[in-house]
């Protein structure tokens, strides 16, 4: 089975999943909430529909790796919706701290219904993966639903530092290259890598090849997240629903911007003369080009894809959903948005 | 045994584990959200100290109620670890939310790092009150564990319902009498009510018994919030570490003001006449007086606490436990700060 026929099967099932959890924080009065979730999963609101979705990358993770034990995925359902909640919480609080006002061409939840009501969807959510495991134990086993509450919280906890890095670096000068890894690491790999072992913990993976899952999971994970500050420089906004070279105007640390501050030359002037506004971003990104930033970038991404390919064949997937596990980490690393 | 006597053995216990638990959100390049969580705590910082803390009255409860059953409350103490830190989480976006800038007398985490680390460390005390609970694994049973597992996120849940209301209130007008109560059930009373439960829990209280604690704790949890809001418009500043009736300040709807609204009396007319400002505010705290809005909310925390004090005897605790955890109900309604 190809991924596209996987996906077709597997996405309508995560939605359905998704909103039965989600109807568990509807209730008299609270209706308002309700719907600020909805429409944060694209559901409701203008501009739902598929776009405003998201890719359900996550969940896509899970299930695959639950098939590629070559047992029935449906019975990974509720932790394919608890990683998609526990990434859609990040991005609500990630939103309202780093001023975005659109997400997937869509206004912002903060930017809609201000701070104090967003920081409470997102807490919503966070809950919500979080009570969205239970459902493991009826679908699973009870042991695999221990394995799962004990993982999610750690991920969760390590999501957190992840941002704080971020935000942390954004006022931080004479960073070295490697602060950029733990990071990631926490702001995007850990979910990813959570995803997969969740996937493969639910089909009984275990030992050298639960090891391999995981190992895989955390690669991509960093591949993505190294394209993804590609994008966030070079992408185009119309695809990416973001505003243009948005990340050099927050001044995020991302790795092609770590790479040539090292370099200490005309970029990292530049830069740090803190005179760098909306009319230098052109400039700044055609120096970060110049003096190798992009291509630093581009070639830590494909190192780190083949690394995970190699940790996916470790794994031994069965044939079918290896190969659309292996088809989505290449997608994950050549997206234009 | 009396509760002072719980209190001094018990108190330094909790805070050993908070630390350790505390302590996994550490690392390297984190020292500084670690040091968040740790001035939040009360442990470091300008300010530190015993009045810092705060009270601590939810781990006191979940070990009292431990210790109720004739067992040993040590076996407790990640359950008691686990909802200070789901309070602390609260009380941290809470002061985002509500624009507090002083909390136990001291500037709260938005003021004094900015609103999207203080978001950081809130949600890392959120993610550490859910890995608190995994140690419960091995101080009492897996099967203890699980059940605790399954109840956090559910409060939690229940916990930003509750803080969604309580913001949501303060636009609105022409709230029944009865809304007051869903909201401070969700705000207050879930929590409380969950902290005995994982007491009653950790030493194997079941059926009535363990109804009885719970509703204990609801009865107690609701008397509580109204004595707080009893405070919130009457009490010292001094002594209660917030601004003079900030709560008529930000218009929030404490049950006093609910009664008063619907009298549709000089208060209500004031009021919604939107000119109550700073200077008017002692005129409002007069007019909620005379026209019974404290004499009802007095009312309404005694009955409650009789109702708490009861379904406390039916819970049959044992007698220097039960005494004390009737000792510790009565403080909380009786507090000044």
């Amino acid at each position: 089975m190809l991924l596209n026929e996987y996906r077709q099967e597997m996405l309508p099932a995560v939605e359905d999943e998704l909103k039965a959890i989600v109807q568990l924080a509807n209730g008299e009065g609270l209706g308002d909430l309700h719907h600020m979730l909805r429409y944060h999963l694209g559901w409701e609101g203008e501009g739902a529909g598929q776009k405003a979705r998201g890719k359900r990358i996550r969940p896509l993770l899970v299930l695959l790796s639950a098939a590629a034990s070559g047992e029935d995925w449906k019975t990974a359902l509720p932790a394919a919706a608890a990683v998609e909640l526990l990434h859609n919480f990040s991005l609500v609080h990630d939103d309202i701290q780093d001023n975005s006002k659109l997400r997937r061409g869509r206004t912002t939840l903060w930017a809609k219904w201000g701070v104090a009501q967003a920081i409470n969807a997102g807490d919503s959510m966070f809950a919500l993966a979080h009570m969205a495991l239970e459902r493991l134990e009826a679908s699973t086993t009870p042991q695999v639903y221990v394995q799962a509450a004990r993982l999610l919280p750690r991920t969760s906890l390590e999501l957190t530092q992840g941002q704080y890095l971020d935000l942390a670096y954004e006022d931080a000068s004479d960073l070295a290259l490697e602060s950029y890894w733990p990071m990631v690491q926490g702001k995007t790999a850990v979910l990813l890598s959570t995803c997969v072992q969740l996937g493969a913990l639910t089909n009984g993976s275990e030992g050298k090849n639960l090891e391999a899952y995981i190992r895989f999971g955390e690669k991509i994970g960093l591949a993505f997240q190294v394209h993804d500050d590609l994008l966030g420089i070079w992408g185009e906004s119309k695809k990416t629903g973001k505003s243009a070279s948005s990340d050099l105007l927050s001044e995020k640390k991302s790795l092609p911007v770590l790479y040539v501050l090292n370099q200490a030359g005309q970029f990292a002037k530049l830069w740090k003369s803190g005179t760098a506004n909306v009319d230098q971003l052109e400039k700044l990104a055609q120096l970060l080009e110049s003096e190798g930033g992009k291509a630093y970038a581009e070639e830590m991404a494909e190192k780190l894809t083949s690394e995970a390919l190699e940790a996916l064949e470790d794994a031994e997937p069965s044939p079918s959903a290896g190969t659309a596990l292996k088809e989505l980490a290449l997608e994950l690393v050549q997206r234009s948005n």
